[in-house]
């Protein structure tokens, strides 16, 4: 079965606006992304939202548990952006046990050329065909549960909180 | 315990001269493209041989199974031109049976660009962290039994035999 | 003889701060884009400010004045914010009158890989080596002479007033 | 009046084929250097061949002379491989007295990501608009004339002759 993709924003996806000078969002990359990388993983690829994670509210979290609660596969990436990503993962943890959820991101926006979205999503698709039921957070080629992780403001490095 | 890269060059690793025109090998891009995926797993890297897999002998896959057979890591990637990365596979899959081995490339030079490389790179972390002893070529996203792979020489895709 | 170049920062030489998403200015890009390009004009660099140009004062603007004035160079670019770089152009223009003095930039930060500045860069010293004593603006592949440029805020497209 | 821009191929526009590792040419990427640099020039584009210059053959250059003679613009750029760019420009400096003609070049591939053809592109384009009437090489951020300029073997930078 397909791997499920949901976007729901991020520095992954943010462009940068030549008039004004500011990043904004526009389009998502990801299937650039999958060509660029010549994915032939089957996947099913839905924008839930578009917008930095700084800005996702309750409700926007409800949306996503919902959308994986109902969706047909088992197997399931999250793209998000870094900073609350881990708050997002434990909401996901505490409602859904019966499939394998992986949140990645990106520190640069992919269209800054030196991306480390390519890489990160890379390894969110084997985590996804390889881990256990369970929410996780993929970064820094690493994977972490739901409940050990932290984003470490000082270094932007994922870590372990335990 | 750390992951061995065992670099063995390939389409991965070529460079463009500038002055003849012709593709070569020079130094590894592996510990640029680490840092460029933000990449902290931790890693010991050694290079074993620069060259094109078209022309791998024996003797090279020898070496290849003495090196992997000798670490004391038991999570390998092994960066490989994609010509005979399944030869190579099925070689170190009939040798070694407790360790995780991870084969991985790419169809585009690092230095070109718009590489599957850092993709790829992704993924065969993620590959060697999680899958059960065995050998394994990580390409396009997805992951083969060493005994069950081949490179479609028409479309450059890796694909199940059976 | 050199040509000289003054850096005074813009969009040319923003980088993005990976920790709070904020473009920012660290060192000029300028060495490494004249390597890239291979240039091997005579040049001697100095920057005079590192700023985005809607930040910049007369104070600002008399420096750059004063150092196009006092350098021995007869053939100056001088890279600039896009915003108010044709304001920069008028005040050049008022004070000098014996030097080929060409200002440039970029819409795209140059870290951001689809940049314009080195297109502008190499149409840039290209014009301080043909173009007869005037101070003019070198943007789009084109030339405008100081009193009869504007950047259009619409298309981001410089053009002529009259 | 427009400025006409001839392709001949070269460095410039070789593409890596993933499926043979060989460079190749296909289309002409000049459309897409001339939008990633903002460029407002008006041009007009002709691919008159597309091979490795070290091919090129008296017939070709002579099918070059009679475009550029019998073009109506007065101003040409034309993309030419490196070895043997100059030739190419001494041939058509005995022929052709009354235009500005530009032989420009790269020593990577566009494609290849580092590419000194975006900038030698923006130099050449202005050099078009600048320079009198005769045949010129512009590389390396300089332009030489057609009776003095040879490219240097062993460093691929283009020099006087005398």
């Amino acid at each position: 079965m397909a791997i499920r993709i949901f976007i729901t924003g991020g520095t992954f996806d943010k462009e940068y606006n030549e008039l004004n000078g500011q990043l904004y969002f526009k389009d998502t990359h990801l299937s650039d992304l999958l060509e660029l990388g010549r994915s032939r993983v089957q996947v099913e690829i839905r924008t839930l939202m578009m917008i930095d994670s700084l800005e996702m509210t309750d409700v926007d979290r409800d949306l996503i548990v919902h959308q994986c609660d109902n969706c047909e596969e088992t197997q399931i990436v999250i793209t998000h952006g870094t900073d609350t990503m881990s708050d997002t993962a434990k909401v996901l943890a505490k409602k859904i046990k019966d499939k394998t959820i992986i949140l990645t991101g990106a520190m640069i926006p992919i269209k800054f050329g030196s991306s480390d979205g390519l890489f990160n999503l890379g390894s969110a698709l084997a985590f996804a065909q390889t881990l256990s039921p369970g929410v996780y957070v993929a970064m820094n080629g690493r994977y972490f549960h739901a409940d050990n992780v932290r984003k470490n403001k000082q270094t932007g490095v994922f870590e372990e909180v335990k």
